[in-house]
């Protein structure tokens, strides 16, 4: 009898594998030290390995855990107060965001990590000012983390319309250097489980020279750059004013777009200019949910893939989304893209979760490591229920209907387990390392002080909110 | 102390009534013989009423009911078996629509009203040939029912590209009695909880003659025609080679267009045309993730909406949509509308709420009893639990947040209660009148034998999804 740390026992297992979705049936998971030490025969299993721990899921399918590769998980603290205006930055975000202080978006972070947790995403994204509690969390929570520190250069006033963003090197390097202390203090923390990536905000709100200094830093250190790309015509048009170029041939020109990129939304980005950002070699990000509420736009992560790109899925923000929940988003990217193209055919429920999984971890880096259930990744995985309304029911032939199911019909409450690194992080409804009542007690406090705090203003820039208010919509 | 049924207190209460969301707090609802006997003081309401039941509901938002108002709950036992196609009616649904029979169906509408019921929906709008034991279902679990009888004169068969429908008046006056039939038997029934609509097919699929005595009986016993409209380009050409005028125009010209008439999708419509069905007086009832899954369409129910017409929400049916969860409809209108028009302002939130309730109500002929909590309407509402992560924070001041969480972020779990004729009918995640096990045991009984049946048919038609199967992709 062979000693391993847990056998994962269940009826289908979608490992991801290979092109399509690697289904395997009458096997069972061996999980040692972390990471997937292989498959065995679901029978013979309990007679060849001696387990520490034996998870039967008996009506259950098991997939790689989710990546949920782009959050601000802060904002959670801002959930709701910003959709359905133009000028979402603006007339939305800018009352309550510029009252909002740290410990509120340490509070809003600890949320959305855990809603995230809840609806499968064992991978977060998350990308900030101020990191330091995020990677604590993280740390405790037991979530594997993609930590982006933000790096901005641009001065935060008002500027007039058409004027060019003045840059302060001191911020610039101030921010940059606050990233660097924030790599040597996490980057491989928590068992590996933490990697910190270098976020400029964008190519407009840097000059060239930071930019620059940025990616040779993160090419010395092998880490990755994370990036808004064409993310608005507002960046579209400080880039062209500055340089003459768009925004992403701009990039191109000063080799900004290789396999050392994470470009996320590409907002304002045509078909061609995504396709050119994915032949460079980096990832994309879409996030679907989040550019239809803000824009109302599908940004051309289809384009992205059509030419050899891989692209992950985010959830954003929660004053612009407003969840946390990658099976939303799946079916988000699914039926937003059949509405641009005019055809039902255009992205499949395969290829929606091929983007939470396996494609999503190859666009961040993590290819290697997670996304698929194979010998020597990590054991980060997740079970769904299949006895919820929402999967029944159950066919094997002569289709298996489990994964258009989960994509179209799932609401995210079918996740009945999650594990990262082999360690069940959330089971039967509860997070279990993390005390979810003091998490959400300690949020409550926050709010009633922000919304004072902001009342001024938001009267004051009365956007569509605000009529809102008075109209007796809200 | 007056003495009545129920005191139902709760933080917040969205009646619905006026022209936004009716927003009340420190108040508490009073429900009398099914009905909303008013509102009090929150605080005095203790010492004025002694109530048999006190419903606490602590961290609670009380709304009404929502309202699915179009769906074929039998074809939740073919759940997942046909998105991701052209075609879906013949290369996805029909090989297995084709060997599925009444037990089976009745097993998969007993699911597909439980799932809606777990998501908040307490009128199921259900269509489908033959409807008695959904009828019994809904008797039973406690919901009310808009129930539709399907009526159908055009021959079932194999028909060549161009070829007109041939109509079989023997089989429509058939369909037509069992319709009638079925109206003497549950009109009224379950304590006035059921509705019996009439349900021609679709202007393709029956005479004009027959559709005429559809109507004439309809205005008769004062029910609605709940039919489907202008919902594809095979009816369109069907009505134009047939009469020579596209179906809303002709519908318009036989006088088929007033507020007797329900209209289900217009996929196939212009604005004007959702316009002309508007003006007329007629409801609508738009689909917007089962027409995305199918069509890659969003069908005009803004334009219908500009025009001065009620639209209501409907989930449709699970072999592409793939669930019914009004929640998830709401999310999709909006999304689908501010993608259309490229305008993030369109369809906002609380407009989105109105269809899944007070104005979905009236677009399906139940305005006055039902949609908002109002004294004298039935007691029809549901408690969102403003303590799951997607709810959270909650903000009242300067703007609530409540009702953009709901529509944007809310998954359907967030659900805690519904009761129907001030009857509670779900709590705590358990329908209190079914045994939910016994449902899904006996959905699973069916499962494996259509799949035998099917897979022959599977096989020859070819579809996308045997393609997908064949390579690995579900």
């Amino acid at each position: 009898m062979k000693k391993i740390d847990m056998i994962v026992n269940a009826p289908h297992f979608f490992t991801m594998e290979g092109s399509g979705v690697g289904y395997k049936t009458g096997t069972a998971m061996l999980v040692d030290g972390g990471k997937i030490a292989g498959f065995a025969d679901s029978v013979r299993v309990a007679s060849e390995y001696a387990a520490e721990e034996n998870l039967l899921l008996e009506h259950h399918a098991v997939f790689p855990g989710f990546v949920d590769a782009h959050m601000h998980t802060g904002l959670a603290i801002a959930r709701g107060l910003a959709q359905d205006t133009g000028n979402w930055m603006m007339y939305g975000l800018q009352p309550f965001d510029s009252v909002i202080g740290q410990a509120a978006r340490d509070a809003g972070s600890r949320l959305a990590i855990i809603e995230a947790v809840r609806a499968g995403t064992t991978t977060v994204g998350d990308y900030e000012y101020e990191m330091n509690e995020v990677c604590s969390f993280v740390q405790k929570i037991g979530v594997r983390g993609q930590i982006t520190q933000l790096i901005r250069e641009a001065k935060r006033k008002v500027y007039n319309p058409g004027e060019l963003y003045e840059y302060d090197p001191v911020m610039g390097a101030e921010a940059f250097n606050r990233c660097l202390a924030l790599y040597d203090r996490w980057h491989g923390g928590a068992g590996g489980r933490i990697h910190v990536l270098f976020g400029p905000q964008g190519a407009d709100f840097l000059s060239l020279e930071l930019l620059l200094k940025i990616q040779k830093a993160a090419k010395e250190k092998k880490t990755k750059i994370h990036m808004h790309v064409q993310q608005g015509d507002r960046e579209t048009y400080q880039i062209e004013k500055r340089y003459g170029k768009r925004p992403i041939a701009w990039l191109s020109q000063v080799n900004y777009l290789d396999d050392s990129l994470i470009a996320v939304h590409l907002t304002d980005a045509h078909d061609e200019e995504a396709a050119v950002v994915a032949r460079s070699g980096a990832g994309m990000i879409v996030c679907p949910g989040s550019i239809g509420i803000i824009d109302g736009i599908v940004p051309p992560s289809t384009a992205f893939q059509e030419a050899g790109g891989d692209c992950a899925l985010g959830s954003d923000q929660a004053p612009g989304n407003n969840c946390h929940n990658i099976v939303n988003e799946m079916k988000n990217v699914a039926l937003f893209n059949k509405i641009k193209y005019k055809n039902p055919e255009v992205m499949p429920a395969w290829r929606a979760l091929r983007m939470a999984t396996v494609e999503g971890a190859r666009a961040i880096g993590l290819g290697d490591s997670i996304g698929s259930l194979e010998e020597g990744k990590k054991a980060d995985f997740i079970a769904i229920d299949l006895r919820k309304p929402t999967m029944l029911p159950v066919y094997t032939n002569p289709m298996r209907n489990i994964v258009p199911n989960l994509v179209y019909s799932a609401r995210g409450d079918e996740v009945a387990l999650s594990a990262v690194d082999g360690k069940v992080i959330y089971r039967d409804g509860r997070v279990l390392a993390v005390d979810e009542e003091a998490v959400v007690s300690d949020l409550e406090n926050f709010a009633p002080a922000i919304g004072r705090d902001a009342a001024e203003e938001f009267w004051r820039i009365h956007g569509t909110n605000a009529e809102f208010m008075e109209k007796g919509r809200l």
